[in-house]
């Protein structure tokens, strides 16, 4: 018996030549309207999807091959007699392969097509042949992209039909595509009708993330993992990486902590440099060089191979003094044109990554054994002195250290806690189990340095003596959100120690 | 003119109501088979679908609906002459409203349905239903959820109408709907097939994940943030609670690193307390009392309100033990009714989580502000004398131990070390971003248990520093993977320093 194959597809790229082959190889074609017009015109024999069903066009081809002749030979278990003796009846010519692309409602999103336009790119009769061939693969082959042309005509030269293996293979390619091409449309028209995730303040039922491998990467957090970074539907990355080796797992993972570090002070010209997805220093100053030699000083054996990031342009003074160190990263919205170069002669595999001050996700998701946790990703309000609880005086003079120590907090592992001193961060105790062990690393690091600053800590106080060895180091303020149990005693004892402590109110764990 | 509902539902619950409401509102209702059946016993009037059409049942029903008068019905634009013109030409009845629920494929998957049983419950015709009348959600109201039934009547009795922001948040539903069961029948077809993703190597181009929410979460790791547990298509939470509070999402990052913890000391009784996901105490010993205390000692300060893993069945007498102190969660492979009793009266709060075994993915997936990332979710194979490089004696003697802190490490933060002696933690440093600090913590809590003790490094020493500062506390063997380009140094100086050294070649970040 001839074999039948229904093409209908958008992207016409190569479908020609592939109706060819089939048709040289005994197949019939059946296609409609433009896939129709394109063979015929690659004098290929083809019948009219009109022919079968009777139905002429119309609704602008809205409905062309939603018929009972077209899925009724599609769908047709052959091995049931019930099911053969309908195809009889009806007169229903079986569908043997069904190669269909879809219109490109994706593609459309992202040319700023409007809704109208979006509307117009839903695919409903495309879908529905990729999934009635999908769910009938024991007898049907279902080809949804135009790459997997050559194989299919190599098989039949080879075996002389395509095995049931291959079938599944492209069945699930099908359904996997269909899946991921809803959840496009989801995206899609919420955004477009104003209804965007972005905006939701409710956790949602569904969060449907079909991920598209945007970088293979090397390997995972070590060597033995296999690895990649993956974008939702219709996202894109935030960054261009304009010089420097591929970015690696970690690297990404460290980046993450950069970009959060560099949208905190924005406001300001500052530098972060991270270590392990950790801020070892932060620092503000009147030029990227500075803020970025301030940055580095707080500790400057971790900062070796740590990962960069400043709020202002790269220029050429900033990029020498960078390149004086080894880095993994540097993360700036934008590098002079000389920087580029300068940094890209004198350290080829430092990673310059222009950042266009977005993200890909308004939540934050973690995978664990019992599933993935999602959360809303944002800081909470920057805190105003005015916001708060003070104890002892209002140092209304260390603000600006004390909100640079809380956002070095809020970036730090926790527990963590970090002092701060004219502008820059100069002892960081984060990562640990206990808040107490955090301040004496932190102090430890600081030395004669902590004294007169302030510190911030990104949880409450279970105890005073966290206070107590601060004051020791020789803190004078500190801003923490408050909230222990014991908060009255912790309290007291700040006032005895005549430390100026702020509770805002807010919790910041990063974990 | 009189308005027409097209009703498909797989799922009978509260049809024949919902019917009667449209129908008492002046709606003509179309339908068919069982449904239609349905409704008429329910005395609503009801028009057959294949009246309209003209096709009657075949195919044991695959295509009752994928015909050009229901789909054109659905799919013509109101406002567009040329389709309306069609309309005429071809008497296709308009459809206002579809209503449909589709055959429930995950819900064969997890009652046990073979390979025919779960390719008929593919539902083609419902999912070209619902994505038409989504597609033109301008004209068309589409019901895809039993759920929304009450509201619809609500609204028609309130509005006379539905309102066009109604048909767009439910077009949205729909599209997320068909996407979540096209997810569902990859991940299904693929593992009846053997197909699993389980198994592959490779990073897959495309990861599905359409998450359902699982548990909605109080709050995520921070109050001001919304956050939910979610679980991908078919996939299950491995465990069950038996007692305490629910969880929060802090709890849920702690669990995953004692379920970690257990699956690698699962060949022996052992304990492990975790506190802010990273290890502050790991035990092995003959009973999970002895286990627990053990685990508990090597930094009992932390161990307060922290997270305990046990890797055999909690009796009375470890119950009791248990509860002695604070905790936030007792996780375990089970529970003897008198210890789940004890703690339920002793800890109210305390949460029991009895784990199965097993996880939810083989990938791990971390969000960042980049996109996600994916990696294999896996340990290298446990090291083994034999098959690494050892500097100084080979002692065999304290293998146990060095596994165990091999363990410890891999648990832990990075940069981490970890030094055990006689089968338990002594000291752990974690999450600092250099490694000589990791020494210097965890020789400091261990003290003078340091002496004879061993340790883990989960990564190599880029220094021979690191080195000097557990020869000072007075460790006697390291494990660690190796790896520096200064590795000649590092091996010399353990040699002079007299401890000995495995070099195992697979390093083990965990950030």
């Amino acid at each position: 018996m001839k074999r039948r194959a229904l093409i209908s597809v958008y992207d016409k790229t190569g479908v020609v030549q592939f109706a060819k082959a089939l048709s040289e190889r005994g197949w019939e074609i059946v296609s409609s309207s433009g896939t129709a017009k394109a063979i015929e015109e690659g004098e290929v024999e083809v019948v009219e999807v009109a022919d079968l069903t009777g139905v002429p066009h119309m609704l602008g081809g809205r409905v062309k091959t939603l018929h009972p002749a077209i899925s009724g030979g599609i769908l047709a278990r052959r091995e049931l007699e019930s099911d053969m003796a309908d195809v009889d009846t009806h007169r229903i010519p079986l569908i043997d392969m069904v190669v269909c692309t879809l219109y490109p409602f994706e593609e459309t999103v992202r040319s700023g097509g409007g809704l109208d336009e979006l509307i117009e790119k839903i695919d409903i009769g495309g879908v529905t042949l990729l999934r009635a061939a999908a769910k009938n693969y024991r007898h049907v082959t279902v080809i949804s992209d135009i790459a997997d042309y050559d194989s299919i005509v190599e098989e039949l030269d080879k075996e002389g039909d395509i095995s049931v293996s291959t079938r599944q293979s492209l069945a699930l390619k099908a359904f996997a595509l269909t899946s991921g091409y809803d959840s496009a449309i989801t995206a899609g028209l919420s955004s477009e009708l104003g209804r965007d995730m972005e905006e939701q303040e409710e956790i949602p039922s569904d969060l449907p993330l079909n991920l598209k491998l945007a970088q293979p990467l090397r390997y995972g957090e070590n060597p033995h993992q296999t690895a990649g970074l993956y974008l939702p539907s219709l996202s894109e990355l935030p960054w261009e990486q304009l010089a420097g080796k591929p970015l690696s797992y970690n690297n990404i993972l460290d980046l993450d902590g950069a970009l959060r570090g560099m949208a905190m002070m924005q406001k300001d010209v500052g530098a972060v440099v991270l270590k392990h997805t950790t801020p070892c220093g932060m620092a503000v100053a009147d030029t990227v060089g500075d803020a970025y030699n301030r940055a580095f000083e707080c500790d400057s054996l971790s900062a070796y191979g740590g990962v960069v990031g400043v709020t202002r342009t790269v220029d050429l003074d900033s990029a020498k003094r960078i390149g004086e160190h080894f880095t993994e990263i540097v993360a700036a919205p934008d590098f002079d044109e000389k920087a580029v170069e300068y940094l890209a002669e004198r350290r080829p595999s430092l990673r310059l990554i222009k950042w266009n001050g977005g993200r890909v996700m308004p939540w934050q998701i973690t995978g664990t054994w019992s599933g993935l946790l999602a959360q809303k990703d944002q800081l909470p309000p920057l805190p105003s002195p005015d916001s708060g609880e003070w104890i002892g005086p209002k140092r209304l003079d260390l603000w600006e250290d004390m909100l640079l120590a809380w956002k070095v907090a809020c970036l730090s592992k926790s527990n963590a806690v970090a002092m701060v001193k004219n502008g820059a961060a100069v002892g960081i105790g984060m990562g640990f189990c206990s808040r107490v062990f955090a301040v004496e690393f932190a102090a430890s690091q600081a030395g004669d340095k902590a004294k007169g600053a302030v510190m911030a800590s990104d949880a409450f106080f279970p105890f005073a003596d966290g206070l107590e060895k601060a004051a020791e180091a020789g803190i004078v303020a500190i801003i923490q959100p408050g909230g222990s149990v014991r908060d009255d005693e912790v309290k007291s004892r700040a006032e005895e120690l005549g430390i100026s402590m702020f509770l805002s109110g807010w919790r910041t764990f990063r974990h």
